[in-house]
């Protein structure tokens, strides 16, 4: 990957994210989680753990009222059976018409071709931002991953794109943003990257900016699994102290350890 | 909320708690849980760390079997989707036939009307116990929390009617209860309150006063919760601390920290 | 139950575990796990602490596409719903014509008729191995459980069974080895013995004998189970400790604790 070059807005980023994060303690924004059901658990644990209030029901039935009701909408696809697949179309529409932001994380499009069409039938819509790996990118962009080529994708879709890796990197096609901060041990707990997509869910919900919003919550959840990592003695105990480390991350910690380019 | 009066039934409860948490783990008893999926995982474990036999299927074609072999049945509609719908009257008819006793969670009912309307249908098929917060509360009575609503909504339905908040309050109509332990982080936590009424569940399985029972399960778990309190360092451990707290409650614990009226 | 009989096959196991597990770190099989919705996290878990690459869909749609792309399956019926039912005859499908090691767990068959008949006809179908404890064998054998019956059932099945309890006994039908590892405690988690299943299944992605690959990954879990009991403080701390000892597990304590025969 080219490194990003020097980026005059990312020095700001470390403070708007610590004003973000307790933005969303402060007005606990309810975020409904269309999620797999691998990580419905996990990730409803991380928004607690932030102060963020989540739903989790994937009822077409009742979807809706439930989406009507909350400040943000995450769309999750890592189990795509019959009736999550339903309930994502209604999800979005009522997101859309009472103009929530939503996120999308198109977990695994590169395992199923059905499954990306999916996808891109949803980036139609117009997500406010997409999180996916170099994998997941390829396989909905139709070409390999690079700086420009995610810009352009951001640029087609009108949203933030996330590329999340050993470094991520986020984007609305016009400002560029490369956190480098995170841990290896992230990887090993199941439904991780879920979980940081719906923080990022919870960030938009307090913050208008999508792309400092999706940059305020993947930096500090990138962070928090820094401070885990420190006191966890493998992947069990990592999975706890990052939801320990969620609930007490403080602006002083986030400043000090942004890694941002 | 206005303070309860002075109940000479409340002195006894915490012995009785003690005798039944000690008979559950002599029993071993069967509870049947049709929860919502983000509970699954931890009700099981809570159950088991009680001395508990979970069993979870939402299957419509096997769940009159499952719940026939139970000694008890949970109702939560935390997540209300087809299957667990259908699911849920066959469990309670199995229930019923058998005698089995049966609790009801009505979930975010305050949320979602068709969901209100399922939770009355099923009150009107009388189970044993309702667990409920006052937004849910409201929501199902079409009427404010108070005391007395609470004691009328207990009467109507035959059943004891659980409070669940800062204090839980316990009535069959007659007798009423106020447990004043518990933790605030417990509300940190995802599916804690979902696991607590699995817990009163599991007391229903071995003693037939309803209200005793469910008094016991609500007491023994705010006071793991307290306990939990104390080592954790955060949501994360806390949630792991509240097994190992269960799972290790003493009667003499119990007698000691209780603080009901 | 009769004690095995000396097993000079027995002696080797150990350093053939200890080489197996370090294969799954190496090579990170996929394993693709259509299992029970209580399990699934756990399950994913462990398989990443393991060195393993879980997917875990159910969508009878988009299961094939996952199969066939993955090193090993797992069949668990822990919760068997509509469309788990349609996905597992897919997923059984495709594992077969891409001749890839499958695993069945047909979990609380004794519970429910339909799951047992169920469990049979996936059974004709040929797995690689079968785990069950022994309620769930006299469901499926139709006869109680000893050891010539588990020989019998896996000559019949042409398949590994492995009879898991306080020891667990594994056998082709002409190689038998007993295991007398594990601790109490891991029966007080939920999806324990799920999760050992499916590292038997990721051993099997890598080691094509089916007999040793099963030996070795309930020896590993087993051992893993031992370790995590030292530091374990309850139920809660212990599935912690257990994904932390199989992430840590080394060759030599594998070497020096088994309790082959």
């Amino acid at each position: 990957m080219r490194a990003p070059t020097e980026n005059p807005l990312a020095a700001g980023l470390p403070d708007l994210a610590a004003d973000i994060i307790s933005r969303v303690r402060r007005k606990r924004p309810r975020v409904h989680c269309l999620t797999n059901a691998v990580a419905q658990s996990f990730t409803a644990n991380v928004l607690l753990a932030a102060g963020a209030a989540p739903s989790m029901t994937i009822a077409p039935e009742e979807i809706a009222e439930f989406v009507g009701r909350a400040d943000a909408l995450l769309i999750n696809l890592g189990t795509l059976d019959h009736e999550r697949r339903e309930a994502a179309v209604i999800a979005i529409e009522a997101a859309s018409a009472e103009q929530r932001p939503w996120v999308l994380d198109p977990v695994l499009v590169d395992r199923s071709r059905p499954r990306a069409e999916f996808a891109k039938a949803l980036i139609a819509r117009r997500p406010s931002a997409v999180r996916l790996n170099s994998a997941e990118f390829a396989a909905i962009a139709g070409t390999d991953y690079g700086r420009e080529a995610l810009e352009r994708f951001a640029i087609d879709g009108h949203c933030v794109a996330a590329l999340t890796g050993a470094t991520d990197l986020i984007t609305d096609g016009v400002r560029t943003a490369s956190i480098e901060n995170g841990d290896a041990r992230m990887a090993q707990v199941t439904a991780m990257g879920c979980a940081g997509t719906a923080l990022a869910a919870a960030c938009l919900a307090v913050e208008a900016d999508a792309w400092i919003a999706s940059c305020a919550g993947l930096l500090a959840f990138a962070i928090a699994g820094e401070r885990a990592a420190v006191s966890a003695r493998g992947p069990g105990s990592f999975a706890v102290e990052m939801l320990d480390s969620l609930a007490n991350l403080d602006g002083d910690t986030l400043r000090m350890r942004a890694c941002v380019r």
